[in-house]
């Protein structure tokens, strides 16, 4: 049985139970309403912890006045059934209140690294997703926690929070899981009318070809990005948010594509923003 | 013998190790040349706690750019002596390489109670003290921290970050020290020539006389206010920064002394920059 964890006192004495006994704490912060793709990051932490603690908590300071929030789909007893399955021991489920108690007045934010990409479009996002993946940090003390490379402006992120701020754990990134169609994985496809969702399998296409490009020599961004641009830019129910070629690490624009590449890229498909990107190594 | 320890790394595995083996850890964060101030601070800690940890860390972060971060005084054998006298078993002294190793994009922050009194006059400085304390507790992690009230604005600030941020960790408040003659201690007393030092006695002077107006039944700021000001406006040495009569907690300005009120103040003496204050409960 995964036990059901709400309060953070709670989860903070299970954590120095578990420590105390010598065992490590794997962790994988969610917003429930899970899939393949959250299912691929718990098998990554059942490997290499022996206690595996998944949180299921729809954070609001991450969504932005317009955002989707309230229409964000949640469904509890599949998610703790699915964990059930993945013989997760502990699921922390806290509510609104015992994770922000007096409001939002303490927060953590990352420069630099937020600004651009999502951060761009989605102003105040991340300062939300490094305060609530702080205060999740807090309550679990995991040695080290999962998220997925289809974040990867988050993932660049959250490395740079738990270097600066010298939170002792390590973060693991497990890499993109795609439907069969290669759409993505996201807890949003949900929202996806079928016209939409045929026209969002260009997200993955388009990351392909500029891939490609990148192995046959391309090495000019502005190169990608014009191609990248023409193909989706022809999909009727898509709309570029941004399309970006960037260090990994920095998040930075690059001149010239070497080393690693994010080639990353954000669509509506409708109301439905979705993201996706690739790594290429040169 | 004190054990120094300079790298994050190695205070974490130290932490790691006290706390395995089931034995507490106070701490008592400072910026080092010690005073009575601090060594009561160290002796509360020493009290309650198994592991004592003193961090000793000029934070050049909560310093603003015209302020005294280069002249600050260090002393770090004098120091160590005395931390040595005192029993403290630990002392944390990191290189600001090791607490800021890719510089100050990850920050932490505390809304509102950090805008008035010295957060007014000294843009930044909260952000800096919340930034280092949380890397702090990171390194050392503590079951309790002590504060000093002289500090009473820190002190409310770092209640609130740990109750917001869910640190699981204690904050306790350790009363003022002064001299014989009344000046509350610290540091930055070294700086105060003669004259300056004279004057800078009618702070605490200040404050015992808003403390028995009080007790003889006034209730209105204003006119608590306009005692306090008056006395101090008289020395030739001091220029008032500001004097506050506020909520403990909150820090809000009170329209009535009830309940407990702090009366703070800030007040340069020549160049230098003391506060200074008491919390009355009617």
């Amino acid at each position: 049985m995964v036990k059901v964890i709400k309060t953070v006192q709670d989860m903070q004495k299970e954590a120095d139970r578990i420590r105390q006994s010598g065992k490590t704490i794997g962790f994988v912060p969610t917003m429930g309403y899970l899939h393949e793709g959250h299912l691929s990051l718990i098998r990554l932490a059942r490997q290499r912890a022996d206690v595996v603690v998944v949180s299921i908590y729809v954070n609001p300071t991450q969504f932005g006045p317009n955002e989707d929030l309230d229409q964000y789909p949640r469904d509890f007893r599949h998610d703790e059934a699915l964990l059930e399955q993945e013989k997760v021991d502990i699921v922390f489920y806290p509510s609104d209140k015992e994770m922000y108690p007096e409001g939002d007045a303490g927060f953590v934010e990352v420069k630099g690294l937020t600004e651009s990409l999502c951060g761009a479009s989605r102003p105040g996002h991340f300062r939300g997703v490094t305060t609530i993946c702080t205060k999740l940090f807090h309550a679990v003390k995991p040695h080290f926690a999962v998220f997925g490379q289809k974040d990867a402006q988050q993932a660049a992120v959250i490395k740079r929070l738990v270097k600066d701020l010298h939170f002792d754990l390590d973060v693991v990134v497990g890499p993109i899981v795609r439907e069969a169609d290669g759409l993505a994985m996201s807890s949003r496809n949900t929202y996806l009318s079928s016209d939409e969702r045929r026209d969002a399998l260009s997200l993955d296409q388009v990351l392909k070809m500029a891939e490609e490009m990148v192995n046959e020599g391309e090495r000019n961004p502005a190169v990608l990005y014009k191609a990248m641009h023409k193909l989706i830019a022809a999909k009727p129910h898509l709309k570029i948010d941004y399309i970006s070629i960037v260090d990994p690490d920095t998040l930075e624009d690059l001149d010239v594509v070497e080393n690693r590449a994010l080639i990353a890229l954000a669509v509506f498909a409708g109301k439905t923003r979705l993201i996706d990107n690739v790594i290429v190594e040169v």
